[in-house]
């Protein structure tokens, strides 16, 4: 009976892969990932700066996909620099979420996106 | 038998509900979550801004964990827009690492960084 | 008659100084000022990113001001990118300008926020 | 007898000129105005983030002209930026640099790029 695999660790392995492969290794030191994966945030920026938030919400199908493809540019570098850093992503998600409701109670911060530390 | 949770879903599924209880969802249309994960991408690059490459790939310990957590809210919140988008997350960073596989042939891009339009 | 000086030029050598006073050179590659000039702009975009257009258009005034500073940051990183490559940076802005008037024919982009390669 | 024309002034006042020969006004609201800023900066990065320290600081020329350009981007949507929201950059530059200097004292920062915070 074999588990299903993580899906973190599925992505995690095949970008490490992808990297070997092509000798990426040389490259992909923190420093330069965390770049790679602002840059791509970037990217993603680019496709809503002149929207109205409405038009935001409702892409036409082509811009929804090409938003999906930046999303996991960011999602890949995102893996590949915890990877480099022996960081385990969805449980550093798990530990921040924590964090992040003590830093945001649900009834202080109910309503308003006033920062944590102007609550 | 109980198949195990996909860990995506299961973060999908804890930041809306995060979101829905502070009755976020008025400020997380796309737009907004895009700004939102650039920023804390942002984030993530000051920690690594003035560190040499060498520094970079061995951070002390504690250093290590605030990356963890940059990396937790840029997850945090692309999982957020994606799930605003209906966007699998997963499902696209499989067919990205397809596509980036034909932009880098890995004889073509051995050992270099150039990007595949110089190629 | 002295000449005005150059606004430019008098902050690009304010800056220097101010890192040379405290032997920043060192830190001041162009890597670690692009990185850096890209965190100054997640800190801008921090302020708007849950702010409706129109509230982003009628900031308070204390409010202002910081979004005055972070501007300040971003161009101060900016003279200081451009001081380390020997890049006039009021020049290359003309340059640009002069591009972009040819990327962006009145006739075709008037009203319309299309990019360039899609008009 | 004329003053030297303010380099900021004639560059805030061409791009405005550029905006509303265009009609651009429209998109031109401060929260998309600091996404586009954000995204050029990104586009810096993506010069930057596969060299090494060493290589960033002797870029070929053909290269540093592409740099310089983006560079100008970023400028530009900063002049309009601040344009928008009644912010004269060079003064704020000043009165940031004034911050900067009580921030980073020269005995306690010497040599160190330590963040304020933690001096």
């Amino acid at each position: 009976m074999s588990k299903t695999p993580d899906q973190f660790e599925v992505l995690r392995a095949r970008v490490a892969a992808f990297a070997a492969a092509r000798d990426w290794e040389q490259f992909h030191n923190p420093k330069n990932l965390a770049m790679a994966l602002s840059a791509e945030a970037g990217e993603l920026l680019e496709h809503f700066q002149w929207l109205t938030p409405e038009q935001a919400a409702r892409l036409p199908r082509a811009a929804r996909e090409e938003v999906a493809l930046e999303c996991a540019d960011v999602l890949l570098f995102l893996l590949r620099l915890c990877d480099r850093l022996d960081i385990d992503l969805a449980a550093a998600a798990k530990r921040k979420l924590v964090i992040n409701a003590k830093k945001y109670p649900v009834k202080k911060s109910r309503g308003r996106a006033t920062k944590y530390n102007k609550l």
